[in-house]
C-alpha cells in the first residue's frame, strides 16, 4: 500500500474511533506529539497547539452536545503530507450548546477537513464547518425569551 | 508538466481570472461543457447543473454584492480528477445580500472546495463557505427595525 493509501485508511479508523465513537482510548495511537488546530472558525481551539491531553479534553468537550454524532465520510483526497475529508454529519442534540439548551433535534451539517500528517501521525487539521446550518437548525420555531 | 500540476495552474487562473476579477469572457476557457454544482449549502445554485450562460449569471448574481471581492489560495490539493482548495476572502460589501442593505465593511470568510475535472476542464464543485461568519459581520451592532 502506498504512504498516500495507507493515510487515507488511517484517516477513515482515526474519523471512526475517535469522532464517531468517541474513544479517548484511541486517540494516542493516531496523533503526532503536537496537534495544531490550524483554522476552524468558531471552535475554542482554533489556532492552539494541543498534546494528546488537550486533544482528549477537545474531544470530550466537542461531543458532548452530541452523544450520537457521527461523520459520514464523503470523498479523500490525497496529496503530499496531507489528507482531505469531506463530510456530512448528524447528531442530536441532548446537551447545551453555544447557548442553546437541548432540543432533542436531530441536526445535519457538512464541513471539508485538511488533515497534515507526520509520517503517519496526524500533526493537525485546517477545517471549515457550515456552522450557519447548525445555528439555523438549533433556532427553528425557537420560542423568543 | 504532470496533469495533477497542470490542474493545479488552471485553477488558480481560474480563480483569479473569473471569480476575483469577475470576467464573464474568460469563463468559456475553463469551463466543461456541464457545470455541476454538488454541493454548496446556501447558494442559490446548489445542486444545479449548469452550461457556460447558467455559470456567466451565477458569477454576475454572486459577485455583485462584494465587486472587489477577492479569494486568497491557501493550499491546494490535487488526488485523482480533483483539486481541493482551501482559500480566505476579502470583499466591500456595496449591495444587497440576504435582506443585508450594503453596508460598505469590509467581509471576511474563508471556505474549502473540491473542484472537479473532465480532463483540464472544470466541471463541478463542492463547498463549504463559512456562511456564519458573513452574518455575523453584517449583523453587528445592526439596529433593529
Amino acid at each position: 500500500m502506498s504512504p498516500t493509501q495507507e493515510r487515507k485508511e488511517i484517516l477513515r479508523r482515526f474519523m471512526e474511533d475517535v469522532w464517531n465513537q468517541g474513544r479517548l482510548d484511541a486517540v494516542d495511537a493516531y496523533l503526532a506529539l503536537r496537534y495544531t488546530v490550524r483554522h476552524d472558525p468558531g471552535d475554542p481551539w482554533h489556532g492552539k497547539q494541543l498534546d494528546a491531553e488537550a486533544f482528549k479534553e477537545r474531544l470530550r468537550v466537542s461531543r458532548a452536545p452530541f452523544p450520537d454524532q457521527r461523520f459520514e465520510i464523503q470523498e479523500l483526497f490525497a496529496d503530499g503530507d496531507a489528507v482531505v475529508a469531506t463530510w456530512l454529519w448528524t447528531g442530536t442534540h441532548r446537551a447545551e450548546l453555544a447557548g442553546f439548551p437541548a432540543t432533542g433535534r436531530q441536526i445535519r451539517m457538512s464541513g471539508a477537513t485538511v488533515y497534515y500528517f507526520e509520517g503517519l501521525k496526524i500533526c493537525g487539521h485546517w477545517q471549515i464547518v457550515d456552522r450557519l446550518s447548525v445555528f439555523q437548525q438549533l433556532s427553528a420555531d425557537r420560542q423568543p425569551g
